[in-house]
């Protein structure tokens, strides 16, 4: 199928985290957004932001994008299915229920222009102030045809996948809710099960905590009302899930008390292989890069020094992380280049004086 | 008490992640160090990183740091206290019960020379290879005195937890096992439930994971056979927090199952405040960042000029992520800073020419 162009406009209805960097998305691209929401602080900040203009209630657009919470999509959706004959798509955590939902609702004619899709990216975060034209890149974004789809509005949402930067994947309704039950919505619970049993704790305990607690953990500090209905529209697939962590969790918990070593130990093996089965964090073979730490006093001239050193070197920096300590008079610099790239940036960067390590 | 100085040498018997990043940490600080493993490979590349000097066997140094497996932790520790006058530390991650086999080895006067200790800081990764001098910087290092330990002995390895850049923080061994237990051993165990999961996944489904689930089982990735060992060791503690979960975990598949919404919200609700429970990154209060996004093309002079810029302007930088894609020309620093700085940041740059976003 050729990818049909977007060109606009496209109508964004919900101005939250979602909605907003989409409109920066399409902006950047010079796609035509118009943004409405409800809550008018949100539509004020998200314009302000430079994602689009205000809408004014013109039907005459191509694309509606509905991102509103989860309760209220079917609404939404068959609301602008009804009222202007766009192709119609959200952004919503599921899938199936609102679509027997709006099914249930519209005449097969009318739903033949929506196609439901589900950009994999987000944040602890919320609302337009969290939002970023990049927060899709190099993110998988699925694509959810219904059987009855028109050809033409799949390819669209497809290209809206495109130009937000993400990488589109295409599965049905049904396998997608699978899909995200399993890689969304039991990571959330059960982070939010580890991060429960935090509360508990005395804060003497709380402080030996390592990066480790924090990783597992992050995610269960997502709005609750909002998880509340994601979980809920996805119940069954969520139920399945969850009933195999207990038998597992029963299987570890008599591991652990009977001292049953095996048994253990086969359970820490499955962890890892399933750490091993995620793809690459672009969707694709994943580029290979080296890390060189450099020691660089906490003033700002020598960041400066050090990046610019590494620009005369010709070096290209993929990423960098500072671990900063007030209380130290030298920080270190985490640089991340091309793995071949690594032993030219610490010889010629040792050259000008500066200590690294790998 | 007054803090006693460390001037080595110090002798570090394992030279895998942990010893070969104290022996990296201290030699900064031109402290002395030998190094012993039984693995030949490990101490030849531990010395060639310039972790310490291979230890000929002379028993006169002022503190041993036994870093070896959780089963051999009570074999070594009353060896070397046998063996050396020395003060003895340890690196592991349960303290109870290596402190009860030592105690049933040593006499009461030997035994007032350990002093347990765990610093908080690891990695998926192990050996010396992913050693670091810098691993240990800002994070918690628990020491942990039994009631007859000599007054020195604990203030050596206090000094040993500072020099190493990390924060000390004192418990009795049976407060550490259950800080531990909450922070580190629950965290792992939970994490490899839910990747475990992701092993019977077909490959389209796991084409959607996001951050969140790759955050939420990151640490599964570890050592199988290490974290066997861990839990083992600390199998009561484990257990009785195992069996919170399992509760919750009940209530939680019911409240799914039944659609019961209340009782949902609540866990998720519960899940969030344990994540806002979890203490700054450096064991303090965090200080306040703010952060500015800055659109920079993706050639090595660019980033130079940026941070020069900064420099110029005057605002120290706290941190920085570039948000890397190779497939476009133009990439987003993620620029962290005080937070009463980024007005002054964004503004400065703008005029400079810099395209930026809050």
């Amino acid at each position: 199928m050729t990818a049909r162009a977007l060109t606009g406009p496209v109508l964004v209805v919900g101005a939250g985290l979602l909605g907003t960097s989409i409109g920066l998305a399409l902006r950047r691209h010079g796609v035509p957004v118009l943004l409405t929401d409800v809550n008018a602080p949100n539509l004020t900040l998200a314009t302000g932001l430079g994602a689009g203009e205000e809408w004014d209630g013109v039907r005459d657009v191509e694309l509606v994008v509905v991102a509103v919470p989860p309760d209220h999509l079917a609404d939404e959706i068959s609301r602008f299915l009804g009222c202007s004959a766009a192709v119609v798509t959200d952004v919503g955590s599921v899938k199936s229920a609102p679509l027997r939902q709006v099914a249930a609702r519209v005449d097969a004619a009318t739903l033949r222009r929506y196609v439901g899709s589900h950009p994999m990216a987000g944040s602890e975060r919320s609302g337009p102030f969290a939002a970023s034209g990049v927060l899709f890149d190099g993110r998988p974004w699925a694509v959810v045809p219904h059987p009855g789809a028109d050809p033409g509005a799949v390819s669209l949402v497809t290209e809206l996948a495109r130009l937000c930067g993400a990488t589109p994947v295409t599965l049905s309704p049904a396998e997608h809710d699978l899909a995200v039950a399993r890689t969304s919505h039991l990571p959330h619970l059960v982070a939010a099960l580890m991060a429960g049993r935090l509360t508990e704790a005395p804060e003497d305990h709380l402080a030996l905590s390592g990066q480790g607690v924090r990783d597992v953990t992050r995610v269960a500090a997502g709005d609750p009302g909002l998880w509340q209905q994601i979980i809920s529209a996805n119940a069954d697939a969520v139920a399945e899930l969850l009933g195999d962590v207990r038998a597992d969790l029963d299987r570890l918990l008599t591991a652990v008390r009977e001292g049953e070593r095996g048994s253990l130990g086969e359970l820490l093996e499955r962890g890892r292989a399933g750490t091993a089965a995620i793809p690459g964090k672009h969707g694709g073979p994943a580029q290979v890069l080296g890390e060189l730490y450099v020691a660089v006093p906490d003033h700002p001239g020598e960041l400066a020094r050090l990046f610019s050193d590494a620009s005369e070197i010709g070096v290209n920096i993929e990423d960098v992380h500072i671990d900063h300590d007030p209380g130290r008079p030298v920080g270190v610099v985490e640089l991340a280049v091309a793995e071949d790239r690594v032993d030219l940036l610490q010889e010629s960067l040792e050259a000008r004086g500066w200590t690294t390590h790998r």
